[in-house]
């Protein structure tokens, strides 16, 4: 099966290896050790002096972790939202009881550092900015280091990214562009399965926590940071991830950081080019559309979910759908993580066997 | 390595198989079978006709969505704690701001269903009761049938149950019982490495969550229903756990969910028996000894934590240690899941070659 959706993404076969592993005591020295390898392995592609946290939950969960650890029911938010990503964010802080200001982009577009500095000139005592930095419903990039520079320059206010499908895949420089918490999920760039989230918390988001009065249990960051400092998590961590994550970690280390984000801008460019190749059309203007995930008009006359269907059925080839108001508008490939270019290639032939197979007898008429 | 700690217990070499299998789409039709497969496979041991429901976290977090998806902060409730899970799922429902009057028994005992008749007479309008079913931190089950019947019969309050390390092993009916939520989590009985809890809701739990006010996103039960019903996890689920669980669910319906019960009952025994004979003091008394896992005193003279490691290092058996207030006091043997008396008569065997090694010289002296 050729896995083409933006996560989960497939695992190198050395890595399911270690995902399979027997279990060990996550109170012992064993997973002491493996902690500290993980977390210090992870520094260099978060680009972060801080400790990696490693968190046994979806992505969702880190970005809940990023709201909860830092703030107060009440206080002001600005999300900025590019798509379904951008609104959960926006979401998730409403509902533990933010104060939320949305600056809502047409999907399919970035948002400009200029409309951030108009939206935060035209509030007041924002606390955070949520950010996505790669919208995976849209597959679109936001300009981060430029809506940073923007938001410190503005602000007071603590900026909490969404990185789930970017970290690790394209560049982000935690410490140096100003990030307060990044969040990445394990099932993406990571080349790993799902179930853990990992984020990076930088001193004033850690100090906001010792503020923050949103209620936490179990995505508590604190509580990660002081067990860590004993080579622990405060409950059982998802074994079976980290094994893995520990063996990716030596691939991705021996392939090199600039060399997988170099891979991902051109396998992309090489999806973007085929998809056109094949007389479609991007979502996203080329000049913001990501490097991870690409999203593809359904072309008139064409009916997304049998296209999805006989793809998967006859071809082999797993894509995914349009989410929310993009639902039957859009398909998405993903090429984050273990992909190459063949892998597009394939894709991209089973999109032209299957396309003509789709198409109403209408449209057919019509052409 | 002889891993004898109450979670995370060993897997069978079929389930770490399917633990490393490839990824799948989380949204696709192959997702839509396993999860329905899990969740009516699951039905028979929680002995509920209620829908399971998963959630990527650890037993702490399925803890924390028993609470937060049916109380409102301001809420009273009556936590029964016997040990440090007790203690943990009380901080849990405070830190969310619920009223919280604590029954707090001596580590090592079970609570007496007539004590906690006494308690709910002495405050009024609890809305929920907090008992932990099998206490891991003391070793001890709690008399879960005669609780509950008493807090149904002297109010009208939930009854939120961590049956974390229970659940699977020893006999909880959930609907006759009346448990309200019954929460287990999947490196316990259930033959898997951890990442994933499971939860059973009440029709009654269902109501509550209609009104439930304490916030949540991640853990939302509703939220996770409502995607059950269409195939699906609200947000990208723990992939190798739920491969595991089906190739182990399969397992546990080969044994039989009585002779799964039974084998436990007579693993324990022969794991109490074993440690008095080596000459030995249980924390519990027998009547209310754990059939999951057995808390053993530390013996005057031996160092606890040495008795672990040489355990470890020089005989390949892994135990933990206490918790809380009894860290250094006792130590305690997992027997759950994947295990049989071959595996206790390694470790008792262990054990019988590394206490006169670790025992103090003034204690031998004594001796």
């Amino acid at each position: 099966m050729n896995l083409r959706i933006p996560g989960p993404t497939p695992c190198p076969p050395d890595v399911l290896d270690a995902v399979g592993g027997q279990m060990i005591n996550h109170r012992g020295p064993e997973f002491a050790a493996l902690l500290e390898r993980l977390s210090s392995g992870l520094q260099p592609f978060f680009q972060t002096r801080q400790d990696v946290l490693l968190m046994t939950c979806s992505g969702t969960g880190g970005m809940e972790a990023a709201i909860v650890n830092t703030l107060s029911p009440g206080d002001r938010v600005l999300a900025v939202s590019i798509g379904a990503f951008g609104d959960r964010f926006a979401e998730i802080a409403r509902l533990y009881g933010a104060d939320v200001t949305v600056l809502e982009v047409e999907w399919g577009r970035a948002a400009e550092a200029e409309q951030v500095r108009a939206a935060l000139r035209a509030g007041s005592d924002y606390r955070a900015v949520l950010v996505t930095h790669n919208e995976t419903s849209t597959g679109v990039t936001n300009p981060l280091k430029e809506i940073s520079d923007v938001v410190h320059a503005e602000s007071d206010a603590l900026l909490l990214v969404d990185a789930v499908s970017s970290l690790g895949s394209i560049p982000l420089v935690t410490d140096a562009w100003g990030v307060d918490v990044a969040v990445t999920a394990s099932q993406k760039g990571w080349l790993v399965p799902p179930g853990l989230a990992m984020l990076a918390f930088s001193d004033r988001a850690w100090e906001a926590s010792e503020r923050a009065t949103m209620p936490r249990f179990y995505l508590d960051a604190r509580m990660h940071r002081d067990f860590a400092a004993k080579g622990q998590t405060p409950t059982t961590p998802v074994l079976p991830v980290l094994y893995g994550l520990d063996a990716a970690l030596a691939r991705m280390q021996q392939e090199g950081r600039d060399a997988i984000f170099e891979r991902h801008a051109r396998v992309a460019e090489h999806t973007r080019r085929g998809v056109k190749t094949l007389g479609l059309t991007l979502l996203a203007a080329e000049a913001v559309a990501s490097d991870t995930v690409t999203a593809v008009r359904v072309p008139e006359g064409v009916d997304g979910k049998a296209l999805s269907r006989v793809l998967r059925q006859e071809r082999g080839t797993v894509i995914a759908g349009g989410q929310g108001k993009l639902a039957g508008k859009i398909f998405r490939i993903g090429h984050l993580g273990w992909v190459d270019e063949p892998d597009i290639d394939r894709a991209l032939d089973a999109l032209r066997a299957t396309l003509p197979e789709v198409r109403s007898e209408e449209a057919v008429a019509r052409a």
